[in-house]
Order: structure tokens, then sequence, then C-alpha cells
């Protein structure tokens, strides 16, 4: 998809393609639609990550809580987003062992304890073997400096999520 | 549902209950989770207002943009969410005749493109009859009076559905 063809949309169309760029947040499209025409793939992306950095602390610990687990219930019940279900199989967290997906879910119970918003990684970065790593090791950060990496992690999957819909590469990931 | 029902929720409880109240804005009431715990059901409220006033323009533009038509193609196609099927139905608009519903299609079209967002009323205030006359007055207004009272508008629909939730009686509405 071309430029034009973005800068041609209507909001409901505009939201209806990047509404789950940030993990049901479809406000977050609906307010970058403001900013349009956009230049470029990379203006684009840059009004998605600057909405998110604008927001209030709470409002960034909200787009958080939007996060489903990974490897979590929604996962088992076949309610996650057509993405989130895309990424979460692609790093085979679809067929994990009984004892593996245990092991996950103690460990989103504890981060989501000890943060206030469940784990977020952007899983087409990882695996299967490195997500309870990656996990175990940031239950142990403090708060302040989590949440910054969480939303780092966010700003990963809005990227990736982009990309794939602009047919474009995201630089620097 | 008392206070300290709410109070007691887990994020993903408050989600599945408040995320709602701003009409397809879950990240709203996913924000409002970090203020528990709340006093009563006015303070509650209050921290729902004052995230929607803390939102930066575009944001508050995103929010409206979230809302459905009046009587339109999402009414029609039973897409509408539960809370908006109720009050489009209470006030009567999805009984309109043809010609009613012509006549609201090209003024919710006319009042898009004027202001890049969408006719946003509190429909259990109102009914069938007024929702044509209303919109055809504030598609008169300036720009940036009618963002303001169409973020009355959604803060209105927040409270009554708040109100609902919570079986308390919204103040002053």
């Amino acid at each position: 998809m071309d430029i034009e063809k973005v800068n041609s949309m209507d909001f409901g169309e505009f939201v209806d393609v990047f509404g789950n760029v940030v993990e049901r947040c479809p406000l977050v499209a609906a307010a970058v639609w403001s900013r349009r025409p956009f230049s470029n793939a990379a203006e684009l992306e840059h009004h998605f990550l600057a909405f998110i950095d604008a927001l209030p602390q709470s409002g960034q610990e909200g787009i958080l809580r939007c996060h489903p687990d990974l490897a979590g219930r929604e996962l088992q019940r076949g309610t996650l987003t057509a993405e989130s279900q895309r990424e979460q199989s692609g790093a085979g967290l679809t067929n994990l062992g009984a004892d593996e997906r245990l092991r996950l879910a103690e460990l989103n119970a504890q981060y989501r304890a000890r943060f206030g918003f469940p784990f977020v990684l952007a899983a087409r970065l990882s695996d299967r073997a490195a997500v309870p790593r990656e996990l175990a090791r940031r239950l142990r950060r403090p708060p302040a400096l989590e949440l910054r990496t969480a939303l780092d992690e966010v700003k990963k999957i809005c990227r990736l999520r982009l990309a794939d819909l602009l047919g474009s590469n995201p630089a620097k990931l």
C-alpha cells in the first residue's frame, strides 16, 4: 500500500486498516488520522510512536493493559486478535507443552501482580525458549524502568504491524 | 455494584466491565485503573472525564472517531456495540422510515466531511425527531466550538453508562 492510498482514506477506512497497529487501541490510529497527509511510511510511523509518548503515564499503562498475556487464556480460548494470534503462533507459543504453559502462566501472573500491567514482548522477534527467560529477567527490574521497556516492545510491535500493512521494512528494530 | 467491588477488580476484570464506558476505547478504562482505589462512584467518574480532558486534541478527535454514526451503516449491519444498540434503539433510531434514514445519512456525511469526526450525541437524552434537528444545527457551528460540544456528549454517554453499571444516578446531566 503506498502513502497516497493511505492519505486518501477517510477516518473510517483508516481505523479499519490501522486500528490494531497498537493492540486493541483503535483510539491511537483514530488520533493519528488527524496528522494526515503523511509524506511517507516513516512519518506515519512517527505519529503512532509520538502519540504513545505523549500520553500521560496512566494512558501508557492503559495501552499495555489492552495486550493479552503471551500463551495465556485468550490464546487458549481463541479470542486473540488476528495479529496477536499470528505473532504468538510464529514464536511457537501455540505449541507449548503443559509444563511450559504452566510455567509461563505463573510468570505472567507474578509480572501482572508486580507491575500492574501484562508482560508485553514483540513475539516475532523472540521464540518459545526465549520468552520465559526474558519474562523472568524483566520480572526483577525496577517498575519505572520496566514501564519504558514494555512501551519499547509496544512500539516494536507497532512498527512491525505497520510495515506489514505498508509492505515496507521497519528500520533499526 | 458498590465501590469496594470495583476496587477489588484486577485490571482484566475492570476493563471487561468498564471497557466500553467510552465507546470502543478500552484504553480509557485501562488507564483509569491506575487511579484506584476510588472513594466512590463520583471519583471513578471524575477520572474517566479527566482522562478525556488530558488527551491532546488529536486524541480527543480520536475518541470521537471511534463512535458509530447514529442510525448509520453499523446499525443496519448489526455491528454496533451492545451499549450503542440499546441507546439508539431507545431513541427510536432503529425504527426510522427510509426517508428519515436517508436524511440522517446525508447529514451525517456532511458533518463528517466538515469536522473530520462523526456526529456524537447522547441518544438516551434525545429522540428520533430531535436527532436530525440537532445534527443540522450543530453542522453550522465553528469547528473548535463543535469539538467541545461533541466531547461533552461523549462525557454524558460515559456518565450514563457508568451509572448503569454502578446502579447510581448521574447528577446534573
